[in-house]
């Protein structure tokens, strides 16, 4: 790969990433040369080995281990396909590629051929069959190695957006992301690359919808009010949460989170928040645990007398605006109860009107009453008044 | 809205839309000044007057009309719910506001109550019930005033993405779409309004994924080659269906496709090349009819004795890489072959080795031949030699 066309900044990452991948197998291959057997120690990826660690305020990975080893028949495939992506991705470093975790399932597919024992018959198998399993390696990589992917130049799928005073450094091209007109700045798989340059900003907000975003950008909305507008358009990836991370700590603003009112918003702020269940791993880089649910709360709906606190709809809108709740809904809000970071008591308060009035809105609704509702009335005053939940 | 925030180009777009819209419905309001029965007449948005523009290279709507009056008790609800809709939206432009479709289905809803003759009861009826109400409403409109709903400053989520040579103007603001870093320009909901300054390209290649996007402009494809790389991140949105088709139009560049082998794929190309089936109306804005299938083709992944092509994969590749096609995909290849523009030759060839082999491929599994492979071989041979599908 011509090396002209690519930036400095990857070329480094690269020559970093080669080194620890070295030191990390080169152990391996020593324990081979040495006549030992060569034996992997990785951190589970179990969901009994995640910890909701409470100082912190993140969903991580605990400290049981398990041990891999080349000549243990049970754990022998795994060793392999561990040590044929590695070696897959070395290759791609090497390259100055940029394979996804796609790719890397494709390349390192094939079939291996050899005689089993006792018999000596000749046999198949493939060295992966399904994405999934070649997933699960890279994470084990990831782990194994404690670098996230995007270290090692794997790429992906991108879908957060940014707009505000800010310029950013990325790849060799600085970037003002108060000059993209009525288009916004697609963030990069890699921002852990981004260098802040400066920022004129007060807060960070985060919305769930594209179009609501597209909304309030183009109204001006964060030029009116200093504020760095980023969209994660549904479910957030990796990138996004990584660049909302570092926007709240390394620049120290605070991060306000705007989704629909329903259990799938609450969600995708609690991934921005602590981390994704399943992954805890990752979280240590790429949750936020200051980030605060700003709305819509059932609260802003409903009102709640026990907080002393009218709604923002009338009755009439509740009528025109309100959606059933689906089954699916009332299950996933109950499940958020078990979660110990939902375990407070606004929250609780919280999914106990959901629950109650089995009742869900969307962001639109609010648009609905006019975008200057949105933007001068609701968003402002519940951050000026701190009318927010953590 | 303060409007020290907003662009000047959406400012003058509302002049212009406001005037349209009481130039149309003005019409009828005079018909009813008049005493006549107020009567709109709106050309058919049914598959049945949807045409296939042979000249055009289009799906186009045909010149059946439907008049719809409001003294009619058939015709009277969809008459008012019209009415109702341009009137919110008039409203929207006045108070420069951006709504979206769904703000506008919010907006509008709500019960009437009224007395129905001859009983004198009072029932109650909605304004609309369901989003696909409101929407066919807003289609009805746009045909009505011959106009995209995007001139009317109706926004929408945005997944386009762009890079390359080229440097344009949106809102107020320069942008240069090669300083972008290792992110990219997310396109605006509205690419009618911006304005090309310059550029300096040969082609345009427009890729289905996301993630192959990434990895091609990371690795600096489109500097090497001088290429405008768009990503639509799958069904493309109307936004970068614009966007392609402007750039085609009235810069002249050539356009190619790069989707997965399969009929998934195909209509991806398809949308882009004649418009959406459904939705014929757009067409003659939205849709590229000089677009080029550039690949993934089956005489890629095969071979053809009857073209006296080899195969880009080998036989191993083909092993590891290929997916077998789902019944759906079979079902989607035969539809597909009805469609008037898939009735040429090449097309035929194409979809015939997929139903013999029952064989479907991903971009990605290119990749995993090395990066150098698509970017230093696959698509610039293939645009060299003129290897693709018109």
């Amino acid at each position: 790969m011509a090396l002209t066309y690519v930036s400095s900044k990857d070329l480094k990452a690269r020559g970093r990433a080669l080194e620890i991948l070295r030191s990390k197998f080169g152990e391996i291959a020593k324990q081979i040369l040495e006549g030992r057997t060569p034996i992997m120690v990785i951190k589970k990826r179990t969901l009994a080995n995640t910890i909701f660690d409470r100082e912190k305020g993140i969903l991580r990975i605990g400290d049981e281990s398990l041990r891999r080893s080349f000549l243990n028949a049970g754990e022998a495939k795994k060793f392999m396909q561990t040590v044929l992506m590695a070696s897959i991705i070395y290759d791609t470093l090497v390259n100055n590629e940029y394979p996804t975790i796609r790719d890397l399932y494709y390349r390192g597919k094939h079939t291996i051929r050899y005689r089993k024992l006792p018999s000596k018959k000749v046999v198949e198998e493939n060295t992966w069959d399904e994405q999934k399993e070649s997933d699960s390696v890279i994470r084990d990589i990831e782990v194994f190695i404690d670098m996230l992917r995007e270290e090692l130049l794997i790429l992906s799928k991108e879908k957060g957006k940014v707009v505000g005073n800010m310029r950013i450094r990325s790849g060799d091209d600085m970037i003002d992301l108060s000059k993209m007109g009525h288009g916004a700045y697609a963030i990069e798989p890699t921002p852990d690359f981004i260098e802040f340059v400066d920022i004129d900003a007060e807060y960070v907000l985060v919305i769930e919808k594209d179009a609501v975003f597209q909304q309030l950008h183009r109204a001006g909305f964060w030029k009116k009010y200093k504020v760095i507008l980023v969209t994660s358009a549904g479910q957030p990836d990796r990138a996004t949460r990584r660049f909302v991370r570092r926007l709240n700590e390394e620049l120290g603003l605070p991060i306000y989170v705007l989704t629909d009112a329903d259990p799938y918003g609450w969600y995708i702020y609690s991934v921005f928040k602590v981390g994704s269940i399943t992954l805890s791993y990752e979280s240590e880089r790429l949750a936020t645990p200051k980030s605060k649910f700003l709305g819509v709360s059932m609260v802003d709906i409903f009102g709640s007398k026990k907080l002393g606190k009218k709604p923002y709809l009338t009755e009439a809108e509740r009528k025109n605006f309100i959606i059933k709740a689906k089954d699916k809904d009332i299950k996933r809000a109950k499940e958020l109860m078990n979660y110990s970071w939902f375990r407070t008591k606004r929250w609780e308060h919280e999914i106990e009107i959901f629950l109650s009035k089995k009742a869900k809105l969307e962001i639109e609704a609010l648009t609905s009453k006019g975008l200057r509702f949105l933007m001068d009335k609701y968003i402002p005053e519940k951050i000026e008044t701190g009318d927010w939940i953590d």
